[in-house]
C-alpha cells in the first residue's frame, strides 16, 4: 500500500531509567547487534527527575531473536541499569472491556473506530450499570453486562465485575462515560483503565462540570482523558482538548458540544494507549506521538 | 476605504433589562423615529434569569437629536422599563492606564496596538511597582509611576494610585501582568479594571500557574482575561485561549509559550472592551462580537 | 427543563433586502404588534453589497395570527422593502436524503447525531452508488437505494435520483463523502444539497486532497462543507475546520484526522442549516450562530 | 535553575541519508564512545524515500572530542553511509538580517522575541524597500538600510543586498513582510531566508490573500511560515496556523486578524530554525520538535 508505514509485525519496547550516559546506544545497539530495523524511536530526558524514557519501534522481520527470547535477552540489559519495561507485539491485539452508564456517544464512537480499523484491539465485553445499551451492543454483537450499582452492594459488584474482565480476558477498561466512581480496591487489583472526564482538568473535577462552568462563565470548555487512579479525576492525563463557547450557549449546548470533545479525546488516549506510546511516571505522562 | 465599515460616528447602547415583549421593537423604534440607521445590533435573552441584553449601533450622522439629548431621551424609555444602559460614542477615545510589575509582554503588546490603531484609545500612563520598564515608557513617550508595594504600605500607596487615575483622566485600568493584588477598597472606588491571569481559570486560580500546570501533567494551557472584582481571579470572564504543550515541555517553556496567549487574550479583551462589546450580569459576560 | 431556551414552537425569519433606514424597527414592530415574543435576533449589514440580512426567532405562543397568515401578513411588509425572505417552524422538521459511497463515518455520525436528537430532522432515505452500506441502512432501519453510476448512464440515474427525492419527500440532500459529481442539472432542479469536502477549501479543491496535502508537506489540514453549486467545489462554504498534522503523518494518517474533522464539520453545518441560521448572498454565507 | 533543560553548551547534528539497519546504533555509539551525553534525539524514516533524517543534540561538557575535531571526526562516519549532514553549537548565535516593507508587526515582535531571551541569535540589520522603519530600527540600535527596488533597478539592488548580508556577516535573512519578489538569481547566491505569507498555503498564494479569502468566503485564514526557493510560494513549509472569521469580518478584520497570525506564525518558524529543528528534503520539512 502507498504511503503508509511498514505492515509487516513490530516489536516495541516502552522503557524508563534513571538517565546515564550511553543508553541511547545501548538500546539501539542491542536491536542492531540483532539484525533489527528500528522504524521508530524517540525518547525524553526529565533532567529534574534524573529520568531516561524511551520508545523503540523495530521490525520483526529479519531479527535474529525468536520472540520469546527478546524480553530474557533484554532483561539481561536493563536490570543492570535498573530500568523498568514492557515489550508489546503489534499483531497482538488487546482486549477491551467498554463501561457505559446510560449516555452512547463514546461507545458508539470507539466500536465504529475498532470496525474502521483505527483500533488495534477487540472490544468483546460492554458493562453497565443500566440496562440501556444493551440493544446497542446486541446490534453490533458484542455481550453486555448489567451491574446495577447501589449505596450497599458495591463491594459485592465490583466483585462480579472482576470476575467479568478475568472471564473475557479484558486487558484494557475504557469508561466511555461510566458514571460510577470505582473504589481504591478495584484500582489496585485492576489498573489499566482509561477514563474520559467532561471538563478540561483540573478544572470542574468532580460532578457536573457543564453545569459549573455555565456558571462560572467560562469561554472554552474541555474534555480529559486520563488513566485512572485510587484519587478520583487525578490521574495521569493522556489528552485533553478544548472548544469555544459563548453567552448562547446554555448548559444542554455545553452538553452537546462536550460529546463531541469527549469522543475524540477518549478516542485519542484510547489509540496512543494500544500503540504503546504512553509512559507513566510521577502522575505524568510521556506521550510519544 | 474599500470594504470597511462606515467610519462615521456611532454611538451605542449597552442595554439589560427585566425580559418582556416589545423590547427590540421598542429600542429600535427610538433610533429609527429620531432619523438614525443602526449598523450593527444584537442581543441575547437569559431565559433564566429572565434577563434581556442588547447592543445597538447607529450612525450619528443624520441622527436628529444632539449628542447632550440622547441620553435623557433614552431614559424617558429605559426607566419605565426597569433598564439599566450605558451610552459610548465611538470618537470618544477612552484613556487607559497600563499597570505592570517586571514583564515587559503585554506592556508591549498593548503599546504596538494603540500605535497600530487598533485600539481607539489612548495610553497615557504606565504604573508599575518596580522600576523596571521605565525606560521602555520613555522610548515610547509615556508618563509611567513608580509606586512600590509592601505589606506595609498598601493602603497608602493604593491612596497614591487612585490621585495617579484622577490625575491623568483615566476610564480604564490593565493589569498587564501586575502581580500585585488590589484591595476591596481600591475596586471598589476604581472598577473599571481588567486583568490578565496566566491560566485558564477556574483551574491553577493563585500563584505559580505554570508550575502548577506542569506538576499536573496538563496537555493543554491557557490565560484568561476577566474584570476585577473584590475577589482575586472570580471576576467575570471576558477571553480565554489555550495552546497545546507536551512533556517536552519544561516550566520556562510554558511561561514562554503563555506569553503569547496572554498577549493575545488580553488585547482581544481590551480590544472588547473598548468597543463596548461586553455586558456584566451575574458575574458573568455577554461579548457582542 | 433546567437551563434549556423555551421549548414551545417558534417561528423564524430569515430575510435579505437592500440596506435602508428603519428595517430593524419594522420587522421588529411587525412581531410585537401582534404579540409575539422575539427569542432570538441578529443582523448583518453588507454596506459594501448595500444588504441588510436578518434572522429573527419568535415564539408562536401567543402570537395572533394563525401559521397561515404570517407568510402573507409579511410579504405585506416585505414587497414594498424588496425583501427576499423564507419562513420556518420551528417543529416541522425536514426530511434528510444522505448520500454516500463506500465510507460510513459521516453517515454513521449523522444517523447517530439523529437519533440522539441533534438535528430536528427526519433521515428516510440513504442513496448511494454503491451497495456496501446497505447493512448499515437496514441496521438503523433506514430505506436505501442503490443506483449506480457510470460515464454513460449519468443522466439516467440522475433522473432516477430526482423521482426518489421526490418519492420520499426529501428537502434536503446530504452529500456525506459522495464520491460522484452532481450534473449542472441536477442542481438545478434540486439545490438544497450540502456537500462535505475533504480539504480546506479553496486549497486542495478537486481530486487527492490528502494525497497532495502530503505532497505540498502542509502543517494543518482542513475540511469544508459547502452548499452545491453547478462549480464543483466553488459553492458558498459554511464551515470550516482544520487539525495539525507533521511529517510523522503519512497519507493514511492524514485520511483519518481527516474523518474526524469531516464528520464535525458536516454535522455542524448541516445543524446549522437545520436551525435555519445560514443565508446566502453572493456565494457567501451569513452564519447566524 | 529549576526545571530548565541543561544550559551547558550542546552540539546538534542534522543527519539524513539512505535508510538502512543500525544507523541509531551507529550515531548514538559515535556519541557515546567519545563521552557524549545525549540530552535530546529524535529521528524520522520516510519509507517511500528511503531516507532516514534524524537531529542529536549532546552536551559537549565530557565530550572527549575537542570542538574542530567533531566534523572530521563525524564525516568518517557519514561518508560510507552517503550521509548529509551538519552540525551545530549552541553557543554560537547566528546573525539575522530582518528585511521589511511598511508594515512593522513581524519586525516588532522579532525584535522583542530576541530581546526576550526566546531567540539564540543576533539582529545586527534591517534591510527595507522604504525608508518608513527608520526610527524605529533606530529606536533599537540596529543598522537599518533602504534599498529602494524598482522594475528596473532589481539586479542592481539585489547585487546591493548581497553586499549587505556579506558585510553585516549575516546567517539568515527572515522577510518580515517584504513585499517584493526575490529573483531566482538572489536566491541561488543566498539560500538561508524565511518568509511568512499572509494565507494558508497553498491556498491564495500570491498577491492579496486576505482580500482573495473574503471574497471566496472562507471561515477560517491562516498564515505560513516557508523557506524560500526559486518559485514563489512554494518553498518548504515550517509553520502555518489559522484562525476563525465569520461574515463579520471584512477585509480590515481579516488583516488584522492576520497580523497576529502573521507574529506567531513567523516567530515559531524563526525559533525552530535556529534552534536546527528543520530538516528539509523534497520540497517537505521534517520538524523535530
Amino acid at each position: 500500500m502507498l504511503n503508509s508505514p511498514p505492515l509487516s509485525p513490530t516489536a516495541t519496547l516502552l522503557i524508563s531509567c534513571p538517565d546515564q550516559r550511553g543508553l541511547v546506544a545501548k538500546f539501539a545497539s542491542f536491536i542492531y547487534s540483532n539484525g533489527g530495523n528500528i522504524v521508530h524511536a524517540d525518547q525524553h530526558t526529565d533532567f529534574l527527575a534524573g529520568l531516561f524514557l524511551t520508545r523503540i519501534e523495530w521490525q520483526l522481520e529479519g531479527f535474529n531473536l525468536p520472540r520469546e527470547v527478546i524480553a530474557p535477552a533484554f532483561q539481561a540489559i536493563a536490570q543492570p541499569l535498573n530500568a523498568q519495561w514492557q515489550l508489546h507485539f503489534s499483531d497482538s491485539h488487546p482486549r477491551i472491556a467498554v463501561w457505559v452508564s446510560r449516555q452512547d456517544h463514546c461507545l458508539f464512537d470507539l466500536i465504529w473506530r475498532q470496525r474502521a480499523g483505527e483500533f488495534a484491539a477487540e472490544i468483546p465485553l460492554i458493562l453497565s450499570n443500566h440496562p440501556h445499551l444493551q440493544t446497542t451492543a446486541e446490534q453490533f454483537g458484542i455481550a453486555y453486562h448489567h451491574v446495577p450499582i447501589t449505596p450497599h452492594n458495591k463491594a459485592e459488584q465490583e466483585a462480579k465485575q472482576l470476575d467479568l474482565l478475568k472471564e473475557y480476558g479484558i486487558d484494557l477498561v475504557v469508561l466511555a462515560k461510566y458514571m460510577q466512581i470505582l473504589s481504591p480496591n478495584f484500582v489496585a487489583q485492576f489498573s489499566n483503565i482509561i477514563n474520559i472526564h467532561h471538563s478540561f482538568l483540573p478544572a470542574f473535577a468532580g460532578a457536573n462540570p457543564y453545569q459549573r462552568a455555565y456558571e462560572r462563565g467560562v469561554k472554552i470548555i474541555g474534555a480529559t482523558a486520563h488513566y485512572v487512579t485510587k484519587d478520583l479525576d487525578e490521574g495521569p492525563i493522556i489528552e485533553q482538548d478544548v472548544v469555544r463557547v459563548s453567552h448562547r450557549d446554555q448548559v444542554p449546548d455545553l452538553i452537546r458540544k462536550g460529546k463531541d470533545l469527549e469522543r475524540m479525546v477518549l478516542a485519542r488516549a484510547v489509540r496512543l494507549h494500544l500503540q504503546n506510546r504512553v509512559l507513566v511516571y510521577d502522575n505524568r505522562t510521556v506521550v510519544f506521538e
